[in-house]
């Protein structure tokens, strides 16, 4: 078509693509042509709607076959970040979230700069109607919203894939980051048993109340964490500040 | 959708979209969606394959009617460029014209700071697969490659709309048009009636031969005069030498 050129220099790989419960089979092949179109080739779907293999994702990849044949399918959107250390979620509404949102220009800047520092990377889309819960959002390191006309400003999934793709495949690295600390953050994994040990540990001790506020306190808290960007040796240092204050109070 | 924000200050009118020889309706659907999002108002479409009105462009529009029911319809590029001041056109192709490339941010950059200065612009596609013809893309002020993946470039007319109007809506006028003259270039039909007045001479004179390279050199004097960027006043001052060598020749 007109406005493409084959002489581009290729950048295949990229940060994993990451669906969060996405509704229509063709969507989803939408996605995996866009994400061809820019170089990024690893789909990760999380409890697609319709069930997996879906033969409407294949039919309208049609090119893309691969990228939907090899695709993983995960049961939550933390076991599809497991293994990632920075993650970027697209977000069309303001979110109570004390979390930074950035344009799709400047986040996928910063995303190739994680990715070309050797971070493991995602980016993340909700479904097509509501896009992810706050829970889901609270695991992003960074949100990233897509300008458009206020009186018409739906995309669909395969719209706003295309255009973090371009984004991505046109970014450069940061300055900014660049110059940051050398020691990159841990992975999810990590990230998320310090979420499971601290909260465990809060509830006992009855900071977790009342139940009815339970869930703001505890996405807040994930939010923070996720915020600060901890290496490994930040969460078994914190991890280690916990066991010791629980043997403190356990002994009092 | 996930990665829209409906709080984004609305840009409406914008860049007419020309669409020459369009095939698929579905296809125009989609343009006309995409066009919405980013703002972009007046569809213009040069010679439809399947006429116009088209249904199966009515139905893909959901939403976005209003923009298929107000396209206006041409029979040639130059028609629908007549009262335009200035045209940036798509091309995948590397072309032998002499003529300015430039990737979509750039482009559109330079596309908002003529918008601003009030001239009337143009955003120029070419069919879904052959593209424009040379002697169409001749007609454009400047030209804009969407990079892509080299092992799979093609973008549909619905995405090659998309990214560039997600690049006009964002883009900031440029430092460098900002400085530039006060007066504006001729509109295209001024500047298509120095073609036709500059050819017909030449053409008188024996000088656009032989008949066989004859496309070709009218091509090149189209781009070149395309290039200077004339105003009115330019064109106005070129007939009058036209005419004056002409009535030299004549009277030797």
């Amino acid at each position: 078509m007109a406005g493409t050129n084959r002489k581009a220099t290729p950048v295949l790989g990229g940060p994993a693509v990451i669906l969060v419960r996405p509704q229509m089979g063709q969507n989803i092949g939408a996605a995996a042509r866009a994400m061809l179109n820019f170089g990024l080739t690893e789909l990760r779907i999380v409890a697609p709607r319709d069930g997996w293999p879906n033969p409407a994702a294949l039919a309208m990849a049609s090119g893309a076959d691969r990228i939907i044949e090899e695709a993983k399918l995960y049961d939550s959107l933390e076991a599809a970040l497991a293994d990632r250390n920075f993650a970027v979620a697209t977000s069309a509404r303001e979110r109570e979230l004390e979390k930074r949102v950035m344009a799709p220009g400047a986040a996928a800047g910063v995303l190739r700069t994680r990715y070309e520092a050797g971070e493991a990377c995602a980016l993340i889309f909700g479904p097509e109607a509501a896009g992810l819960t706050s829970d889901e959002a609270a695991l992003a390191d960074l949100l990233v919203t897509i300008p458009t006309n206020p009186a018409f400003a739906s995309l669909n999934l395969g719209q706003a894939v295309l255009i973090l793709g371009y984004c991505w495949f046109n970014a450069r690295p940061t300055a900014r980051a660049i110059l940051r600390d050398t020691q990159p953050p841990a992975d999810k994994a990590q990230l998320f048993g310090l979420f499971e040990h601290l909260e465990r540990e809060l509830d006992r001790m009855g900071f977790l109340h009342p139940p009815e506020k339970k869930p703001a306190m505890i996405r807040n808290l994930r939010s923070l964490l996720t915020r600060a960007g901890f290496t490994e040796q930040d969460i078994r240092t914190l991890r280690g500040v916990i066991a010791a204050l629980m043997g403190a109070k356990l002994k009092r």
